[in-house]
């Protein structure tokens, strides 16, 4: 699909209307709401886990760049509210009686590490280009879940969470665009968009928030 | 000094009346007060680092511990406390003109995970009960920071952090007493509270919230 395509209404929140908002290189396929309602619990899991990571890989970037000073207090507030929303998952895992565990990941994350560059200022340019990246497609499969999952709560909570989802994004982008010139990040976001959007989309035995 | 008696009169909050509360095994000697508040902003930016290694520190169990669920929402709770503190501290230290940078820390807490065992459950519960350790000496030292130094801001600050520092301890110390029984929580924690007075109280070159 073409970048910024609009997403092609399955309901969800106005709130985020495009892929273009999200600077996606690829819109997620029509197949994939139908295997994520199947295995509803496993992409709740996933999620639960998903949203650790999210707050661990901020605070693992606070120790790493103590002397990137404006790092510090939006990465500390961006991983206060991913640990708000491993909690939220949680409750939505013990209302459906879903027993939270270790559970196998997609090999989306570890694919698009590989893709970290090892000099600085790259290194730090891709690693929080990725986080944008990762933020951005969880907010359009959560529109996607907010429209198309029959149990009320847990729409209510996909919806819940595509502003924050979109508000990273944005934040991570924002936080490259200090550590780099714009012109310098926009080139890098359009290689590793395009390098996501074949990730995300490549066959995988199991379905997740980030692959299936 | 015994287990149990009363701080000093210092002019701390009342919220916190004695180390028997704290299950400390020492008091602060009254030497450090003055130490302290000669170097203010390193002990400012040492307490920085701590919040941050808090936060890390909890948001780690979560990651090695997924399968007691029983600790995933309180950590996760605490873990954000810790960053909104750690996002107070960054405020005093700009406000008093403190560039936010690395600092050697103080030996305390090497010394102190050294004795953590490699068993489980002994780890975990060590891990645990050095935790409680930890915010408990910092809420000893708060209720004397609060009561000491000049600074209203600072001393503000303190006072508002005692009642968090002392209900992280109690957590952590509870937390403990649901991995094992009470009566082996509470001999393990008379023998590394007896280990954290003497580490404490070691020489240091250097003032820390946790040492000098």
């Amino acid at each position: 699909m073409p970048v910024g395509a609009p997403l092609d209404g399955r309901g969800g929140s106005s709130l985020i209307e495009s892929s273009a908002v999200l600077h996606l290189a690829s819109e997620t396929a029509s197949a994939w709401l139908p295997r994520a309602c199947e295995a509803l619990d496993e992409v709740l899991l996933d999620h639960a886990h998903c949203e650790k990571k999210a707050a661990g890989a901020a605070i693992k970037l606070l120790f790493s760049y103590p002397h990137h000073r404006f790092l510090q207090e939006p990465l500390a507030a961006l991983a206060r509210e991913e640990l708000e929303h491993f909690e939220q998952v949680l409750a939505q895992l013990d209302r459906r009686g879903v027993r939270y565990a270790t559970l196998k990941p997609s090999p989306y994350g570890v694919a698009l590490h590989a893709l970290v560059r090892r000099d600085e200022p790259d290194r730090l340019l891709d690693v929080l280009l990725i986080a944008a990246l990762i933020e951005a497609r969880s907010c359009e499969r959560f529109q996607i879940l907010a429209g198309g999952v029959e149990d009320p709560a847990l729409a209510a909570l996909y919806a819940s969470l595509l502003a924050s989802e979109a508000r990273h994004h944005g934040l991570y982008r924002d936080l490259a665009g200090q550590l780099v010139p714009r012109v310098v990040r926009d080139a890098r976001w359009l290689e590793l968009a395009r390098a996501e959007a074949e990730i995300v989309a490549r066959p995988c035995d199991w379905v997740r928030l980030h692959a299936g």
